[in-house]
């Protein structure tokens, strides 16, 4: 039998996918399970998006080109205005999926062995990019108990070297539902130019601010050559499945080197680009209702957390994701033994233990991340299934 | 500025997409211009295909599973019973068009370094994907003279090293149009056997075979472990946009290794897969009327081009592309020429430098490769006026 590659059996698999099978099991025992582990909105998409699907015209399904349907660069470009970008289609390419824009942006800016800084608790899945891409992710703790505040710029300085090519921030914060403001992001400014880097910014959750408003990287004035956007229409008009992100940037260097990437790939899905292109029509109010249900919801999981009263959290500023401590030693455990040996009135719940997020495990151990990407009801119902496993579970008795 | 990584600055532009600033002037400037110059078939979607996606339901475009719809693979895997493959849902995943399928592949079985064997001229991304991974691609030539048969075992034997990793053929081949026959594979499988290799085939044009049967090497029995198989509905069923491949294997680590990658992504196109679903409906009819459309073309080319003379070529056997060799020094430089400097009746044509297909460089490059994509009257114009071109080439005067 011939054999793998190190680097494919290396490669963790998904942290918020390995209590997959137990989920299935628990299903086909019958039991209702609430998914908060995973951020899969239950928001319809846009209708006037999926309409425009339907009455397509075209009778061949073509290659697009390799930077993405010029109307929908376009679009979306006007879209930053509002945000104070002053974009031009040029910046702006489309890609397979916020994926493929984190993919073609490692590969882009980094050769083996190089590194990147970012603040931990980050999205699993960033790491899994950097092993393909032989970079290595250097973590800079934020801590729960100060709400996963940016990490001071010492402490950024502190982990720059020769290797260091980037800081990259996921601002709103999956899995934190963290916002850095303005004052934050323009001290960071000065670290990445003074020592050169790109600064990377995920800003997938922008339109999910609570409290604050969303500032872009890029309204920032003066380093243009540095900023790199990662974007998504996944969370903002839940459309996960139609694999349509962005890659931004205006350092015409950058972009020419990830045209090179986009050609190997040939072209962003079709279908998708449509649905993309819709979505943006009219859409402040479809955003602004999302944004509200979210908030609610938020707001909801929020007393009922502290209902509990033995759960260390907070209230996250935006996003639709929280990080709280348990008052369990091993939260995996806790969340593998809630669909193995658990229910309540029929039903369970499925978290996504926290130590995926970090690169220091131990201090995400007895977190997990709550996606609140169920109604209200669903909602409630599911913390009381929390409070009571918490009472059942062995090691708290 | 930040620097850029090397192998982000190292990878070549795609040779076929190199053309296309020339391309865009010619058209500017008012030109016609025959596209002979990518895979990019005119005829029409699967008309039921394109209705399946209308007829959609669904309000929410979730994330599907990593794997593909099971529904999905569950037909795709019944279709390949018509090649005594003798598939599962299990042995097949869905990705997104065949370049994912390439790319997980590498990525499962070579590190950084190892080798993979494939016959040239072959389709220039395969290149680009080994580069992306840090393979080493080696190549064995194959030759016009010969109709681009599969090299001796020996020559294959003689490349094997302990770095060699596998063996890669595309049957049908793009850009040969060669087909391989079951005796023909039936030696090259003593050799990966004999030496624990992998055998990659990327079968992308399996239906598309004029002179004799095609046989997929999952019809083999007995090397389920060495046998990985690349595929796609963008050719067959001239969806190009809906970005669908596919990657079978009955090697089930080596499926463990894909799945993590396949995670990574998230998921494969929804709309996408919707359609490639109903491509597999009744699919026989349409299978059949494209096959013999090209084939006519395949017989008006190889006409037009005896009728031209001073062309070497031959008659492909499957797939739609031809090699060629032209009576200029430099093709690539003909390409160029065609675009910038010369017009018949305000047309002009553009056709794909070969020497982006060979790694031997020298040896492609009086080659060209004319995909035939484009109705037989079209075809017969363009090659009207290659002909024009050849006899007012300066270098031909």
């Amino acid at each position: 039998m011939p054999t793998l590659s190190s680097r494919g059996l290396d490669i963790g698999a998904s942290p918020i996918r390995n209590l997959l099978p137990f989920a299935r099991k628990a299903k086909e025992q019958g039991k209702h399970i609430y998914h908060l582990n995973i951020g899969q909105p239950d928001i319809a998409t846009p209708a006037p998006a999926l309409k425009a699907i339907k009455e397509l015209k075209e009778n061949i399904v073509s290659y697009g080109p390799s930077e993405g349907l010029p109307a929908l660069r376009e679009t979306v470009a006007s879209y930053y205005n509002r945000f104070h970008a002053e974009l031009s289609a040029d910046d702006l390419y489309v890609t397979t999926g916020a994926s493929e824009a984190i993919l073609f942006t490692f590969l882009s800016i980094c050769d083996n062995g190089d590194e990147i800084i970012i603040p931990e608790p980050f999205y699993a899945n960033y790491l899994g990019f950097a092993h393909l891409t032989n970079i290595k992710i250097v973590p800079l703790t934020s801590r729960l108990e100060e709400e996963f505040k940016l990490p001071n710029t010492e402490d950024f300085e502190k982990l720059i070297n020769t290797k260091t090519k980037a800081i990259f921030l996921c601002n709103p914060g999956n899995p934190t539902g963290q916002l850095y403001s303005a004052e934050q992001l323009e001290r960071l400014i000065h670290v990445v130019k003074k020592h050169r880097l790109f600064l990377i910014v995920d800003e997938v959750y922008r339109e999910f601010c609570y409290e604050n408003k969303f500032t872009s990287i890029l309204s920032f004035k003066g380093i243009e050559d540095n900023v790199i956007v990662i974007d998504s229409i996944s969370k903002v008009f839940s459309s996960c499945g139609a694999r349509v992100g962005y890659l931004i940037s205006k350092n015409k260097s950058f972009l020419q080197s990830v045209t090179k990437y986009a050609q190997l790939r040939l072209s962003p899905p079709y279908f998708g680009q449509i649905l993309a292109l819709s979505c943006y029509e009219n859409c402040s109010e479809y955003i602004h209702k999302a944004k509200e249900e979210y908030r609610y919801r938020r707001d909801v999981l929020f007393d009922e957390i502290t209902k509990i009263g033995t759960i260390k959290h907070y209230k996250p500023a935006a996003a639709f994701y929280n990080i709280v401590e348990l008052p369990v030693k091993d939260a995996e455990e806790f969340c593998k033994w809630l669909l193995t040996d658990f229910e309540y009135d029929g039903s369970t719940l499925m978290m996504a233990p926290a130590n995926g997020f970090y690169c220091n495990k131990a201090i995400g151990k007895q977190q997990v991340r709550i996606a609140y990407v169920l109604n209200s009801a669903d909602l409630k119902t599911s913390m009381k299934c929390l409070k009571v496993a918490l009472s059942k579970y062995p090691e708290c008795q």
